[in-house]
């Protein structure tokens, strides 16, 4: 251990760890000492009365959880949140999203990404898995506001070869960037919007650029009985078929994988990861959700994402969190299924695989980087605490987060937001509304059919 | 209008209002004018300028609504959040719920309800509907923290007829106690655990005193089978049969009423009202939810509830609301039904219908009891605000009420609570725990078989 003041030091916090096998245990009365933007040990509170630290932060009385990932969003779209309230999958692509997009701006774009972040960082998120267009300007914001993020520039077929070309010159250029914490992926839309064509060379990019891709991929059970219908082929034999099985992969949603699926994934030589965000899949009356049990039984990690605040009104990936456990007892029958435990694993290990940051991110252990929220449990809501886990996952809300580090740099401190000015952000975008919203020129950027 | 000063003056707030089709509408910059704890005008800021108010609240960027009403819970079951994870209902009750029930002592219930209403009166709840033992205690916390209770002393006929002369005794005692605040009902625990002539005396009662009947019927769709095959028919004809669909009748649950019980609600005489609490049964894997399209096709009012925190793992309600819409949807297949606006109806109006104040809260209007929340949406997760509505079920949470107002009365004050002590609650029955949570003995309440 360096004789130099750590960075920053907290102490007499309960400690959410992960052990050999990666159950999880919490460490009480426990410090952490952070050094160069990374976790250089979990000591207890005791250990750490004497260390020399830079910043000090005492949190006693809360809980120290690795920062929250949310692995599939398009954090722009907050603009819309509320837009397209209560309608079908397609018309709230065809009718609102789509027609609206093609009003997008970069300047929306911008002012879009820096409210998102605000909103992550007061959630307790560290790192999001973004997937949209105009993503130059969210990097932008990432590297000004001090978040982790793994970023991919959308595209479609339609846009012809230039929107493949854009997306690996984005990820090359900006992998890396704000220090590291920019990764980057490949992002087709998905099988429907994107041609065999397209999906393959896509592959090849990935292979021979040692880039991840990420994508959409059925995302319900009607995409999927319509690709059978069409190819004779589901939307993941499309992916197998492409080569993207062969690529370290990020599948969002994936809610019309079937029981056929399941060889074929298991088979992939790539990693592949599937992100979900069951709010939406109910607020779509999809008949389905993520088949996570069937994903654990062959080795796929399941990361928990939000989607975009369009379909999902918020990017609150703790509400992602209990949601899951929830909506799984309810969909496998089974209210032994997807415990508190099973659900931060979700929320931590499995979601930092699923991003692509599983050896940096994901757990509070030296070495790993130091992403850390601390969650306030005296409030009456988590009180009493007979299980800790369960208290996380069941009683705690987001606004119980009451300080979030990426990197070792506070993002927020005891609810206060030290990188983004919403209040600013707010009045400029709500200027530019009307023109967002406007509907009237009858374009849209694609059309929806599965 | 009085030229005396009005007690509280809240301004510039957009107000939640009802129109004469009980449409949920919203007056911005609007005031709200509170005398003698009724809601004596609403008005627009301008004209309320001039007004002189003993107290005046500045609400500016939040919304003003009707409180919040819990139609089924047991408050004092906070003391058990979190112990019994995981598990199958039958298992819930038999081998932890009930065994730690026999426990229970006055002080746990006393600190219990204090914790539960501290819970509450965060998270914007003004009203509970609650069913439970001890309930001179739970009245008295009541009285001291100043909500607003629907209150019965539950009973089960392995206690004799002392359970129901307890029962009336206590709804008798205590109806119309704290200013008006108190209501109560007869509350047996449920047709499986109440015999047919325990139920019949209890509808006999309950016209004989003017009284309604809170109970527990076809919780789920087991309740109904066991009883269709033990009894030939089903738990709602149970009631039926007993005369308690004469009654004032508040079900708690309902997610096993099933096509042939539709007639006979219909046709009840009383009114009959059911209070849905979807996370539990989310949570215990319950094949169905409570059955709201078909309820309200023969109006019949449904009303948010949370159940007890150690099935729901909190009292937020304001999740209930965004659950009833999204499992709504899902489990009928259509994004197009349980809109926010619907959600809102049903906790406002038909909430306060659902513990039988459907005249005099569920609404700001005048004449009806002041029972409002402020809820603030500056936040970033609550911009910008498309349709308020939506925002308000499915991107706000409970931790964005910041002011909470029973029969004119502050109760929270920009997060503050001013009638309970959280620390020394929570230090006093965290010296409890222990012997409440003992097994060791072997005995239980009661015996769940259904």
């Amino acid at each position: 251990m360096s004789h130099s003041p750590a960075d920053l030091l907290i102490t007499g916090c309960t400690v959410l760890v992960h052990d050999d096998q990666e159950r999880i245990g919490f460490e009480q009365d426990a410090a952490i000492v952070v050094r160069d933007g990374r976790v250089e040990s979990v000591t207890s509170a005791a250990d750490a009365v004497g260390l020399a630290a830079v910043e000090r932060i005492d949190a006693r009385g809360q809980v120290a959880l690795p920062g929250l990932i949310n692995c599939h969003t398009h954090a722009p779209m907050v603009a819309l949140r509320g837009l397209a309230e209560d309608l079908p999958t397609e018309e709230w692509f065809n009718d609102v999203v789509w027609p609206v997009e093609s009003n997008l701006t970069e300047k929306d774009v911008e002012l879009g990404a820096r409210l998102a972040c605000a909103e992550m960082i007061r959630a307790g998120v560290t790192c999001f898995a973004d997937h949209y267009f105009s993503m130059d300007t969210v990097a932008a914001v990432v590297t000004e506001c001090g978040m982790r993020a793994h970023l991919g520039e959308a595209y479609f077929s339609s846009q012809g070869p230039q929107g493949r070309e854009k997306s690996l010159e984005f990820a090359l250029r900006h992998r890396g960037s704000a220090g590291g914490r920019i990764t980057t992926a490949l992002a087709p839309h998905a099988p429907y919007t994107v041609t065999d064509t397209d999906l393959a060379a896509t592959a090849q990019l990935a292979l021979e650029h040692g880039l991840p891709v990420h994508l959409h991929a059925a995302e319900n059970r009607d995409q999927t009985d319509t690709s059978l219908s069409r190819h004779g082929i589901t939307p993941i034999e499309v992916l197998d078929r492409a080569g993207l099985l062969a690529t370290d992969l990020l599948i969002a949603h994936g809610t019309g994988i079937s029981d056929r699926d399941l060889p074929v994934l298991e088979r992939a030589s790539g990693h592949i990861a599937v992100a979900t965000a069951p709010r939406g899949y109910l607020k779509f009356a999809w008949p389905d959700t993520t088949p996570i049990r069937a994903l654990r039984a062959i080795g796929i990690p399941v990361g928990l994402a939000t989607d975009g605040a369009a379909s999902n009104n918020s990017l609150d990936v703790w509400e992602s969190m209990a949601l899951t456990s929830l909506v799984q007892k309810s969909t496998e029958g089974d209210p032994r299924w997807l415990t508190s435990r099973q659900a931060l694993h979700h929320a931590t290990l499995q979601s930092a695989r699923a991003v692509g940051l599983g050896d940096s991110i994901g757990c509070i252990a030296p070495g790993r980087r130091a992403d850390i929220v601390l969650v306030d449990l005296t409030g009456p809501h988590t009180q009493p605490v007979h299980d800790l886990a369960a208290t996380l996952v069941h009683s705690a809300r987001s606004a119980d987060v009451r300080t979030t580090i990426v990197d070792g740099r506070v993002l927020m401190r005891d609810r206060e937001l030290l990188t983004l000015d919403v209040p600013a952000v707010v009045r400029e975008l709500g200027e530019r509304l009307p023109a967002l919203v406007d509907r009237s020129h009858g374009r849209r950027i694609q059309e929806y059919d599965t």
